[in-house]
């Protein structure tokens, strides 16, 4: 199938053969390719602004926050002080974004591997780049793969937003690098990492937790609704050295005044815990 | 955009407009205009079998199973003693085939206004037909509504298994069904309704839930996870007359042997906690 056909751009991957999401474009705002990869933005009528990178949709404006919030909230939560984090991906800004918003949260990383995303974001992606604009950032533009390897025992919290493992993000799937997540940890570290659907990916789910667990003596999936995304359902593996954590009982509880003041649409405590409830085919796959 | 094209069959509609889900077809099974709907029947590369009514994915083999259980086990592991249940809707069988699995449910009557789906089901979807064969059951072709004006204080729990507000569902979303309803009901009865998602249709939902509460002192809109339905996100609306009911924490809780043993795919005590926890932004909306 085409990818543009009367304004309408249909997505489709090998990781989900036999069914495409579309959506009507208003106008293409971007698109080019850079060192790395195939960068689209468009303007829609549903969706608001749409990222697409390599044909596959990143993020939409109407939808992006339950993503970011998720993969930041759940593992700042976990840590008792998670002071000092690192982003390794997320080169549109909106994890930064939503990290920034942790009141124990006291410095940001961010190494992004495409400075054409993060310039692209900058100009079309506002809701999502004003993350770049926080003064806890310091961003790098750089292989967050090579990164750790210079930076040992300086994270309270690692969260990994990448793409899905066919191209650039494949090595961030391994388990050396949780290994190498591991070693940027301080004691008592947490990381987050995307983790596909178990809808459609239940081998990446379970290689991906399994890797996780090798490392880390707590580890979990957790799962969050995201239209756009396939299945509009995707997962995190979370891994902890902390071994008195309990990964679904947020040691940082916010009350709804305090979501509200930091305009968190989707996170809040409830959802935390039930994010980590799982159907009873995915249990019975992820603990055999 | 044409529905079927090169064997691709697009879903398309006003409710979501904007955006389609489209899936590959092997074969199409069947295709009729009933007295009251389109029906359509397909075999397809990843989805399986697929049941679709005026052109809208009413369910797929993949993943119906979520749909159903937790339409049917989210109120009867609320209600204390569910002996009697009373289905509206639900003509492909696939909520009787769930409904009948709880071991406190002795009778199931059920009311479906279109023969038509009942026949293609029992020849082209068994998987979901199977349910009609249940000896707990007594099935009735005519109009739910028309069929619960006859039948008052009968039924411990009632779920409404519609298709959308568009169409002949539409007296099914309306607030003087919730009071017929609530007088089919014994005392201490339990009411659950299809109510939409809330990613695309807050307003179907905050309306669907102010009718119930309305008539039921006892309220609350849960959530699950299905695929092939618009936004991957669907939900219901729960009401009680029992007030001592908590409906996030189930009178039956079952064990992960039992869930097994009962081929419950999807629901688990868990996850029926789970369903009623909510995004901050569906919080804020239907609590408003």
């Amino acid at each position: 199938m085409d990818t543009m056909k009367k304004n309408w751009f249909t997505e489709s991957c090998e990781m989900w053969p036999g069914s495409t999401f579309s959506f009507e474009v208003k106008e293409v705002l971007y698109h080019e390719r850079s060192q790395f990869q195939d960068i689209q933005v468009f303007d829609t009528t549903s969706l608001g602004k749409v990222l697409v990178l390599d044909g596959i949709i990143q993020c939409t404006q109407k939808d992006e926050f339950s993503y970011q919030e998720m993969i930041s909230f759940l593992p700042l939560c976990c840590h008792k002080n998670p002071e000092k984090v690192l982003i390794v991906g997320g080169g549109d800004g909106g994890v930064a974004r939503d990290v920034a918003k942790h009141p124990k949260v006291k410095e940001i990383v961010q190494v992004e591997i495409d400075a054409k995303v993060i310039e692209v974001s900058k100009k079309y992606l506002p809701f999502m780049a004003v993350g770049f604009e926080s003064k806890k950032l310091t961003l790098h533009v750089g292989d967050g793969f090579e990164f750790m390897k210079n930076h040992s025992h300086e994270f309270d919290v690692i969260i990994t937003d990448s793409s899905d493992p066919i191209g650039p993000a494949v090595s961030l799937f391994q388990e050396n690098y949780f290994a190498l997540m591991k070693s940027a940890l301080k004691p008592n570290g947490i990381v987050c990492s995307q983790a596909g659907t178990f809808w459609e990916s239940m081998g990446l789910v379970k290689n991906t937790l399994r890797f996780c667990k090798n490392q880390f003596p707590i580890a979990a999936y957790a799962t969050t609704s995201v239209p756009t995304y396939p299945c509009g359902q995707i997962g995190f593996v979370i891994g902890s050295l902390d071994e008195s954590v309990k990964l679904d009982q947020p040691t940082t509880k916010f009350s709804l005044e305090e979501i509200k003041s930091m305009n968190l649409r989707y996170y809040n405590s409830d959802i935390h815990k039930a994010a980590f409830s799982l159907p009873s085919f995915v249990k019975k796959e992820i603990e055999s």
